[in-house]
């Protein structure tokens, strides 16, 4: 058995000294020309036709993507993040290419967040967990690799939470709860007001941190082993948000692609510098696209998602005073 | 390019006379002895041992399983729910599974719902609803069937529901917004009183109908391809909830082992019988473990099922009045 989730991640982001991770996003439209090449994929090639051929020349892609991407980040951030989304597009081929990518990006020694945002209510939501976290079973034996956490939705209240929280207990694994997403319509049901003045995601905070407090789920660090995905909307409530949730490790995503800047992404820390982890997907793994790194790069896509992983180290050190 | 989802499920309603739906929902540790035997698991299989060897076993248990359900309801039910959850459970091979009893299950003529409840922001749920729900090309062409219509989690606002809606209009899919959910911890959030005195999953109800009432998704049975689920709580509420959501059909769980009656079922129905589906899972799929049953049928666990399947459409019939 792993030991507690919280302690690892903490350890893991002492050990590379930044709080830093990496989103694997990978969109077949997006990928570098010669990695759809290498997989026999053409100009012709049309995704929306489902095909076998078709699905596994694309979860081919995404796998051959996912690899170098993985090698080139796992010297410079302790976590990464694999969005299942972009890997069920595939069906069975790419739920495999998922599993795939998790092995390999846990064998380099990352800690990997499974981006599942699963939930449904008891018996379904049991088999999201067994699925998606460590089963206590002798993982020798084990040929499918699991993230050591998961995220997950909390629309159904604890019910749809708990197996994932006793796998996390038994298994030395992790969730992060959506508390505040960073899309453009978030605030349509996560900003309503409640009746005492709060905002609906500022209560699913406290309910968050009602779970988190658990003594039977709290690591040596302090911190539990359920945090939250908290994405920095303005400052004062961020500050709310963190304050309300003390054993609470925030998955802060939104730096990069999608604007947040250092100062909003900074309140997700505690005065400490822990708490918290920063998450960047496109601008890292789509780095050979712009312009820039175009420019100075040329077809060597590699280096460019190797450099943009540094400069969001650097970033991200630079937002949290390190 | 199929009809109108909304008017599909209504007409499928009318030919069979009733508005009901079955669950699929296979556990496998509540699998017919049989069914297992014809895989080769027997007593001493683990299934948390994740082998490739174990997992296709699995997968391959719960195939030969749900085959013989579709084949025994789809005389008698006119939509089918299944909940992918089951089936992740057994990685890639799950998946395949799902695909091929969405397949069948359609090919029967069965109305097909996708208990998936996705959710997630911009480009993620964009796979999902891809994933998920049919696309625009030529459906001879692939190989991989998907669901008429899936279930979505509201908790990020329309973003996450946009790419599902877009692929409902092009191809005649449909979707069920969670409003209000079955388990017993829902309240927890869905209870939440906002500032006007009215419950969140009211609001929920709102907004969701918001979204229902575009012109652009409206069939010409009057009912919008985003429809809701809705557990009905009490009578008041529910009430409410049906007046406030004219253009949705409510997908109603928990009627069956969830312990809804048929008063409670009856008030998601609108005064004319229309606009709602009651869906009921383990009281069907799993009628075999039932004593009287056993007692009835001994091994013959197809006849137990098609027995439920029949005493649940009597049963819906009486609740709505038919």
């Amino acid at each position: 058995v792993k030991d507690h989730f919280a302690d690892r991640l903490v350890r893991a982001v002492e050990e590379k000294g930044v709080p830093a991770c990496v989103g694997l996003d990978p969109l077949l439209e997006r990928l570098p020309p010669t990695v759809l090449k290498s997989v026999g994929i053409d100009s012709d090639f049309d995704a929306r036709i489902r095909t076998s051929e078709n699905v596994a020349k694309a979860a081919d892609a995404i796998l051959t993507y996912g690899r170098e991407v993985i090698s080139v980040i796992a010297p410079h951030v302790p976590i990464i993040k694999i969005n299942i989304a972009f890997f069920e597009r595939y069906y069975a081929p790419g739920i495999r290419a998922y599993h795939e990518l998790v092995r390999q990006a846990s064998q380099a020694g990352m800690i990997v967040i499974g981006d599942v945002k699963r939930a449904d209510i008891g018996h379904s939501t049991t088999q999201y967990a067994f699925a998606q976290l460590g089963i206590a079973a002798d993982p020798m034996m084990n040929e499918i690799v699991t993230p050591d956490a998961v995220t997950v939705n909390p629309y159904f209240g604890y019910d749809a939470i708990r197996p994932f929280v006793d796998l996390a207990r038994e298994s030395g694994g992790g969730l992060f709860v959506l508390v505040q997403t960073s899309n453009e319509s978030a605030a349509e049901v996560q900003g309503l007001t409640l009746s005492d003045g709060e905002k609906l995601c500022e209560r699913v905070a406290q309910i968050v941190e009602g779970w988190a407090a658990d003594e039977s789920l709290i690591g040596t660090s302090g911190y539990s082993c359920i945090g939250a995905v908290v994405s920095p909307r303005d400052l004062e409530s961020t500050e709310r948000i963190r304050t309300m949730m003390p054993h609470c490790i925030f998955l802060v995503p939104g730096f990069g692609a999608q604007g947040r800047t250092k100062d909003e992404v900074a309140r997700c820390f505690k005065p400490d510098g822990t708490g918290a982890v920063v998450t960047a997907s496109r601008s890292v793994i789509y780095a050979y696209q712009q312009d820039e790194a175009r420019a100075k790069y040329g077809e060597d896509w590699v280096r460019a998602v190797e450099q943009a992983c540094v400069d969001l180290v650097r970033d991200v050190r630079s937002a949290t005073g390190r």
